[in-house]
């Protein structure tokens, strides 16, 4: 898999991630060949937030008695501790958690402690406990199910910053994850910069396309666009004052 | 199965039928027998709408890379597409997808025409993308989950107005499709119109006896009604002015 | 399992319970050696509400042709309907439906009237039926699916106030069950006392701590707190005005 | 749902039930008005072995710290012990674990020891352990899946003799079970005889009119059977020597 | 879709299919850009039978008591029973049973009468009854579960000859269906012939190469094979007696 | 977690491992505080075998098409293809599939070549393909269904001999893995000496009570054996010959 560069957005496609939807995206990234890039069962705790960060991964494995005990209130050694001092600004911490709901995967204080250090989200294929406090993080949160038993029954973190699987979906560190109503979409690093910038435009086009359905236009020669209605398209845009 | 003839409902009993709970619904289906007639784990995009009307078809199967790529942009002959121009007024466009929930059913756009077209609802046994695009709409819409990836991914459209199985109901073209906060109740066409005039008989009754529990009366001759609580009722009845 | 003397709250124990959440008393629990207290996959019909109450239990067995038709809307001998005259000022009816979600557990009129008995919630680990109409009585409840089938077609009720299965958990009559918005914990009763105080306090040294948090502390020192960081806690608990 | 009297089983109604399929007595107890008769998800564990025997109920809770630790090995109080010692002959051991196969349900000992006395079969909706052993003693076992780790960890025995559900249909304590290599049917007690007789002549014009088929015949006025072919298996038998 | 022409398998192809496995064709037709053609779930009744047989579908959708009941035993108008008689010799009757395995979805006397017609094989993505009695008519069969509950009580077949899906793969009339001990894959009609020759050359190479292997061989260089060990294996063949 | 020593069995306990059951361990490991110690729905792919080895762990994340294609046949990069030449004698190849079964997680030509490194089993919680090749082998194999597709459709390998997560389970590299005719149990290592002990001792005690059973006692005082029970036990073992 090997450890290659991490592209850093531009503001500008930064700007547009913000804007374009999970389903646009997915879509682009169809059009590239990805056709696993969206997260399955998970859902926003606040549907009216935006999410878009890079992954920081965070790896747990099933707890057992011998390894769960002694170290999971060790800030020094326990590895979600080391997580939450770790995550940067921009980052979303994104969680393997197997997918297993019988305990919360993260807690509230070391949720309220990653918005701090600037985070730009949390994720997990897991469950989330207290998430009434969490929603008054305003931080942006996906999740599976509520539980709310602590994490150290099911679950001990082992590894960060390494690939994983979440919600049946390759999350490799460094790679973009945006969030939004439907769930999260994930944006293999190297194609986020061009995938912001083909989203939007996807939009704006569909925009375009959406008003004249709503105007009473069938959607032959409409959805998908005639080469007659994408000249149209194009005449709009050079019109519009910049 | 057989083509048999469409009845339409009176204006009256389309009237009960927007005010009647799917619970009421399901209890009068159960007295003629029908024991299966509400779709499980569909849930409403937006809770506080109703919706009635006529069960328009969409049968999928699985995509698969010989039929699915040349024909799905095809507004001639891609079946959903050719579905979409086809659905009328008062029709609720409802869509088998096998319960698939990997990959949307139906996106923002081809819903806008639909409502253009005077469609009363839509529902589907898998997944919706830009759902928040979707609510805006003001569709009443009922799908098991969010997903982004387009349909084509999963989904193979193939047929229209054919008899289908949706979310675990059988579902005749021209069945009343009935849908409130619970989800959506099927009535099978021929008795769709008494229905709505039982539904709203016993929702009526049940008016009167929710009045008098929440006032206080314990069940017992109450809920059921014994003779002298239905004799009661109806006098009441008699005494309203109309 | 025997019928053990069941054990009162005091007055500042239940207001401590209708207090803290279920995150908390999970984890108290915990420390007591209590591993699964809390019930999966069920949730609130109203996210805002607090439920505190005892468990009453109704346990439905699936429904038969030969047990379920002749009973069913006997008040006198129907067991569910028997439950619901039962109930009592603070308890909480709590139904063990096999986490069958295929027909509803409980109707709106006898929840109307349980209300009117003076319960203090509902809980079942099977589906709900006109949902609307009970979130509308301000009754706390939480159910794990919304079902539009009147019960008699999946269930038939055959016990009540014996132990039970609800939700994956053991509850026994007269256990203390609590409801927050992540869903309800189970607490046996002869620990529902130390467990409403031993809550509290976590609480409000974890709301210390989080103001530390929030406030731009690392949570190395802090969660868990040093012994400074408690000395710190104790004094300014001290320094409080009562 | 009362404690009615309980029907033995003639011995030309026992020996019929040990000849024919779970298959014909779920048909027959449909003529009946019996829908949910037959044990969904339910293998045996020597698909050549038959069961015939009256429904002796154990019903399982999800084991707490409080109740499962002290009485689990106590036979003077343990349910689940006090059932193997009740067990009578001819009675199938029949377990509601919630279908619950995080651990066994049932161990080796303890099905040697209802070997001994006489029990026609053991049932579970939950898993067994230590499945080899078991299959040695050569009685006819039912259940859902393998599991290593002893009950407690997941199960409280509570109850026996009530009715219970198990894989999704009720079971009356004196209901009869069969098993074939399909899984396991249940009969209610009043019904058995009846439908004893009545599965085996279903059974003998079936193999009749099986054998036209296997000859060549077409299903039309084959199966079902037309009058004239109906009239022809009646000479047949009639001719039939004793 | 389409009704595009049914291509037969040449003599050769066909005995080819028969000593292929399901997996190597798979993996050729990945090569070809197939990635869904395996069904899930589905296992066989007998796994050291093989079948090789051309798609002949049925569709079923869920019962209801306005469609089931008249019809259900009717030869003239059951689409089941019209099927039975309209499978030819070399057709597997498969059927869309929407992986429903609350009921059976064939029985015994009609997979005789199917056998006798000649054909290939019996797939279902649902349940079957009386398996004891179809293992003993060794006809090729794959299914999810046993379930002894006649069809008519869950399913209502509706068509014959349609695309359908089957345990997640997309069915066409005329595809070449391909049973083995893993289970059931699905060649697309115009690729079978192809597939078949492919699929056996690329066994014959695994073959030499599996002997390396077992004889000691890394898998470096041998699998996936070297230039050398190719040029050594097509050698090999040439020298090897016709 | 730590890289702590690994124990090497003794020969006499290795031994004892290949007699004692997977129940017999999982109930020693709960005496040690050891709850979830085997793995879930994990069968035998030939349930006569017995399989006794140390992990050695391979870890799966979802496939994506940037990683999967071009690394997945190249045996110096591809982390599965690198762990089938580092599996040393005496060790168990255990796969993180993530209990997804849409694909398989290994092919029979590289479970020939563990076979002959020496490897003492195969185990995953994913699926196999042509699950008769590899049932040949008589290599002790464990895993959750058959599926004919190619691994590289699902899965990616992404690192060896890291704690992992398997049927839900924790394993870590050099953890002693037991299989029988129920499955897989999972001993941490630095315990496996003594499990092994324990066990056998536990058994040869079952072994006697066993019998008494078979004879015809009740459990009562011989299972959990009385103290009388215990002495004559240790008596019959002094005066077995050696």
């Amino acid at each position: 898999m090997g450890h290659t560069e991490r592209h850093v957005l531009t503001d500008d496609a930064r700007r547009k991630l913000t804007q374009v939807s999970t389903a646009t995206i997915t879509t682009q990234l169809l059009r590239l060949g990805f056709r696993r890039t969206f997260m399955a069962g998970i859902v926003p705790l606040s549907p009216d937030q935006r999410m878009v960060g890079y992954a920081f991964t965070l790896r747990y494995v099933p707890a057992r008695e011998d390894v769960a005990v002694d170290a999971h209130y060790d800030n020094d050694r326990n590895v979600q501790r080391l997580a939450v001092e770790a995550v940067g600004p921009e980052d979303v911490l994104v969680i393997d958690a197997r997918s297993d709901v019988s305990a919360a995967s993260f807690g509230h204080i070391i949720a309220t402690r990653i918005r701090e250090r600037g985070a730009a989200g949390l994720v997990t294929d897991g469950a989330l406990r207290d998430t009434a406090g969490i929603a008054r993080l305003k931080l942006p949160t996906y999740y599976r199910a509520a539980h709310a038993t602590t994490s150290a029954v099911a679950h001990h973190p082992v590894d960060m910053n390494v690939p994983i699987g979440c919600a049946g979906v390759l999350v490799m560190p460094g790679d973009v994850l945006v969030g939004d109503a439907d769930g999260v979409a994930v944006i293999p690093n190297a194609h986020a910069e061009a995938i912001a910038h083909a989203s939007l435009a996807q939009e704006e086009l569909e925009a375009f396309l959406t008003e004249k359905v709503a105007a009473g236009a069938g959607i032959r020669g409409v959805y998908p666009p005639s080469d007659d209605v994408l000249r149209e398209y194009e005449a709009q845009r050079r019109d519009r004052p910049a």
